[in-house]
C-alpha cells in the first residue's frame, strides 16, 4: 500500500522466519500498540540482555556469510545490530536485512548484548543488537545524492588521502540528506540553543518580546538593499531590520525590548558571510542616563549565551570539531570594551594605513581581532565610538567630540556581530541628522513623529545568528549555519 | 540643546527655587550619575518618609490654588504626586509644573508620604510624592492624537453617558500613544508570555527550534493568496506557512521541531481575525504509530500556555477585563476531544442543515463553541477527522474510512486557532494525492522529493499567536492583539 515491495523482498517470504521481517504497510494511525521504542543513546551495558524495540535509520549495511551488520542511527547516535542466521533469523532474513537500502527507516526487535571490544565506530561502544525481527517503516531510494560519511569528514584528510567530500551546493541542494549529519544536527541543535539562551536571559533581565511587522510601507533605511513585495494594487517593502519598530515600543513605555525574526537585504553580496534572508536577534532598551547602560546588558546576554552553550552543548562542540577543528572560544569577564580609537592605535602600530573617520574594511577587522586576541586573549569584544561620519543619520552623536558617535560594534573571532547605538530620541536632532545625510524628510516623517509625545533616551543593537553560531563553531560560511540559506544565487530549497 | 524651551518656562527661573526644575538638556549619556530611579509600583508605604527620584511619563496634571498635583505614570502603574508652594517649591515652580504637557517624560525628586485616605485613580493607593525638584527629560508636543483615559473606557460606559472612546483607526494611526494604555501593555505583555510558555513547554517536551525561510521559490501552497516578491532578476514569493520547512526538519532527522515567526496571506478579507501578516506559533512532530501522540502534545502545550498565562498574568487579565469585561477561559485536563461526525451531529440537532462532507463556517464554528461550552464547561476542544474532501491535499487520509481524514482543529471560545493533520510521509501516495487535487506536479517536486530517503510518519500544526491573545483575553478584533497590523487596507506605521 503505496510502497511497492521489490520481487525478490517476496521471494524471501518463503522461509519460517518470514513473519519476522518485511516491509510494514504505511503508518497512517491504524492502530496505537503498546509498544515502547527505545532510544538509541539509551542503548548501554546497562540494559544487557533486554529485548527492546527501536526505531532507526540504517546508516550502512554490511553482509558477511550467515551474518549481517547494520549501522542503526538516529540524530547524532548510533548502535551496532547484528542479523545472524540461527534461532531467530532465516538465511532470506538475513539477505534481506542486508539489501535494506540506506537511509531506510527500520523498526527493529533486539537483545542488547554487551560486547568484548569496544565497537570504535559507534557512539554506543559497548553494546551491540541481536536482531530478532525487523521491518522497514520508510524504504529510502537506492541512490543517495550524497553519502552521510563523506559529508562528515573533516576536509584536510578528505585532500589529504584522496577521500570523497561533499561540495556545499550538493549539500544545499540536498539538504534533507546533509542535515541528517551528525555535524548538522550538532550545529542546529546549538544554534537552537543560542536562541534559547538569548530569551532565557532577556526574560531574567526583564525584557519583553515584541512581534514586528516584516512587510513595510516605506524602505526603512534609505531605499538601498531592499525587496519591493506586491501588496494588493500597491507595492511594499520587506523590512531590513526591525529598528524602527523596536524604537516605537520603546517610546510606547515597553522600556526594554527584544524580537527574534527573518531581515530582509536584497544585497547582491556573494561571500561567506553575507545572506540576503537571516536571523535577527534585536534589542532596545530605555536607559536612565548613559548608553553604556545598555552596550553593558547586551554583552553580558552575549556572555550569558556563550556560558550557557559550554555548559549545556560539550557535546555538540565537539562533534562538530572532529570536522572542523578549532580553538575554544574565549571571552572576558565583564567584556573588554576598547574605543575606536585605541582600536586605530593597534591597527596603526601593525602598520595599517587609516584615517581617523575611516571605517574598519573586513581585512582590518579581522586583523584587528587577531591584535586583540594576542594582546587581550578574548574572542569577543566591544569596539566603541565610532566616527559620527560612518555610522547611520539617526546615531547619537558624542556630546564631547563632534566627530564621534555614541555607537558600537560587537566582535566573534574578529568578526562583527552586532552593530548598534545610542538613537536620536529628539525629533529636532533627528530632523537636522537626517538633512545632514540628505535624507528625504518625507519618507521618514512617521519615524521623527513618533518621538514628538515624549521619548525616554534609549539604545540598542542588532546580532546575527548565523554569524554567532558561525563564529562561535569556529566554522567558515554562513551557509552552514542557516538551515535553508538565501543569497543572490540561491531559493531553493 | 535639541529642545526648544518656551519663553515662559525661561522666565519662571528667576526665582530662589530656579536650581529645582526645568528643562533637563537632552540626555546624550554627557555623564554617569550616581542616581538610583525608584520604581513607581515600589512606592509603598514601606518607602515613606524617603526621598526618592522618579522616572515618570506627567499622566495628568492639574493646578489648584497654591498646589499642582501630578499623575506620574510608568506602564501599568501610576502615582499622585504634589508640587505645592512651600519650601522646597516656589509659586513659579508650581506654575511649571502644571504647564508641562501631558506624556512628557520627567525625572522628580521627592518624599514619599502615606496618605490618610486611598487615592483610587491610582494604582498607588496609600501614598503620594511630595516634590523637590522636577526636570522634563523629554517634553511631549501640546496636542495629543488620542487621549490615554478615552483609549481606556470600556466602549459600553461610553456610550451610555457619551463619554468619548478611541475608533479602532484612530488608535492605530498613532500606535505609539495607544500601545501605552494600561490596556495595551497588559495585552502585550501577555502576548509576550504566551511565546516563552510556548517555547519553554516544548524546549521541556525535547523539541529544537528551528528558523525557516520567508523567500521562497514557488508558492508553498498551490499559489492562490501569495505574496510576490522581486528577487534580483527574478520573481519569488512570501511563505504562507513554514510547513514544508517543517517537514524537510522531520525528514532530516530533527524529530520534534517548533518555529514562531511571520506568516503572510495574501487574502483579501476585512474581517475581525484576518491579517496579511501574523505570527505563527509551528509545531512538527514525527510520532511512532498515531498520530493522536501529536495531538495530545499539541493540546498539552496548549493547556500549559492557559496555566501559566492564568499563574503569572493575573493583572494583567484583569487590567484588560476592566476595558473588555469577560469570563475567565474555561479549559479541561485532558482536552476534550470531539471527532467532527459527533459535532455534525449536534449541530444539526440544533436546528443546522449540513452534509457529511461539508466543511464548518464561521457561524456554525461559534454556534457549535457555545453547544460545547454548555454540555462540557469548555472553552478550549479539538475536533478530529475532518472529512478528507476539505482539506489539503498532504493531509492523510484515514486508512478506515476513505472519507476521513487524520486532521484536526482546536478552537477556543468557538474560533478556530489551529489547523493540522498526519502529513501523507509516502511520495507515491502524495502523489496520488496532489493528482486527485489537480495539483501541477512539477510546482511541488522539491516538496515530494523530499520524503524519497526515508521519511518518519509525522504530524503538526499552526498556530494563530495574535488569535489566541484575542480569545483567550475574549477580545473582539485581532488588530487589538497585533502590534502594528497589517490588512488589505492597513500598511502603517
Amino acid at each position: 500500500q503505496g510502497q511497492e515491495k521489490p520481487r525478490e523482498i517476496m521471494e524471501a517470504a518463503k522461509d519460517f522466519a518470514k513473519e519476522r521481517y518485511g516491509v510494514s504497510s504505511m503508518i497512517q494511525s491504524q492502530e496505537k500498540p503498546d509498544r515502547v521504542l527505545v532510544r538509541i543513546r539509551d542503548l548501554t551495558v546497562q540494559k544487557a540482555d533486554e529485548v527492546v524495540w527501536v526505531r532507526a535509520r540504517v546508516h550502512t549495511s554490511r553482509a558477511k556469510g550467515k551474518q549481517c551488520f547494520l549501522v542503526l542511527r538516529q540524530q547524532q547516535f548510533n548502535v551496532q545490530a547484528l542479523v545472524a542466521v540461527g534461532d531467530h533469523a532465516s538465511k532470506q532474513m538475513v539477505k534481506f536485512a542486508a539489501n535494506i537500502n540506506k537511509e531506510s527507516i527500520v523498526d527493529v526487535e533486539g537483545i542488547v548484548r554487551k560486547v568484548n571490544q569496544k565497537i570504535g565506530s559507534c557512539t554506543q561502544q559497548d553494546v551491540e543488537l541481536h536482531v530478532q525481527k525487523i521491518y522497514v517503516i520508510s524504504l529510502a531510494e537506492p541512490r543517495l545524492p550524497l553519502q552521510l560519511d563523506d559529508a562528515i569528514r573533516p576536509e584536510v584528510e578528505g585532500e589529504e588521502e584522496g577521500r570523497a567530500t561533499v561540495n556545499q551546493d550538493t549539500r544545499l541542494d540536498n539538504r534533507v540528506i546533509d542535515l541528517r549529519t551528525s555535524t548538522s544536527q550538532a550545529v542546529f541543535h546549538l544554534q537552537s540553543g543560542i536562541c534559547h539562551l538569548f530569551r532565557e536571559t532577556l526574560i531574567n533581565k526583564g525584557f519583553v518580546e515584541i512581534q514586528t511587522p516584516k512587510i513595510i510601507s516605506a524602505a526603512s533605511e534609505g531605499g538601498a538593499n531592499v525587496f519591493t513585495v506586491s501588496y494588493f494594487k500597491n507595492n511594499a517593502y520587506l523590512a531590513q531590520s526591525p529598528q524602527l519598530y523596536k524604537q516605537m515600543c520603546i517610546c510606547a513605555d515597553f522600556e526594554k525590548v527584544f524580537c527574534i525574526g527573518p531581515v530582509f537585504r536584497a544585497e547582491d553580496s556573494n561571500t561567506h558571510r553575507h545572506l540576503t534572508e537571516f536571523v535577527g536577534l534585536d534589542i532596545e532598551m530605555a536607559f536612565n542616563y548613559h548608553y553604556h547602560e545598555v552596550v553593558e546588558e547586551i554583552a553580558d546576554t552575549l556572555v550569558q549565551i556563550f556560558k550557557g552553550l559550554q555548559e549545556r552543548f560539550q557535546t555538540e562542540i565537539q562533534t562538530v570539531n572532529k570536522q572542523f577543528p578549532c580553538e575554544p572560544f574565549k571571552f572576558l569577564e565583564p567584556t573588554l570594551r576598547l574605543e575606536y580609537c585605541e582600536a586605530l592605535a593597534m591597527l596603526r602600530e601593525a602598520g595599517i594605513e587609516m584615517g581617523d573617520e575611516e571605517d574598519l574594511s573586513t581585512p582590518n577587522e579581522k586583523l584587528l581581532g587577531r591584535l586583540v586576541k594576542e594582546k587581550y586573549d578574548t574572542d569577543f569584544y566591544i569596539l566603541d565610538k565610532y566616527p559620527l561620519a560612518v555610522r547611520p543619520f539617526y546615531t547619537m552623536p558624542d556630546p564631547r567630540n563632534p566627530k564621534q558617535s555614541n555607537s558600537y560594534d560587537m566582535f566573534m573571532r574578529g568578526e562583527e556581530i552586532l552593530s548598534g547605538a545610542q538613537r536620536v530620541h529628539d525629533p529636532q536632532l533627528l530632523t537636522e541628522r537626517a538633512l545632514h545625510h540628505g535624507i528625504d524628510l518625507e519618507k521618514i516623517k512617521a519615524y521623527i513623529d513618533s518621538f514628538r509625545f515624549g521619548a525616554p533616551p534609549h539604545a540598542g543593537g542588532g546580532i546575527g545568528l548565523e554569524r554567532v553560531t558561525m563564529l562561535f563553531l569556529g566554522l567558515h560560511n554562513v551557509r552552514q549555519t542557516s538551515m535553508f540559506p538565501r543569497d543572490p544565487k540561491r531559493l531553493t530549497p
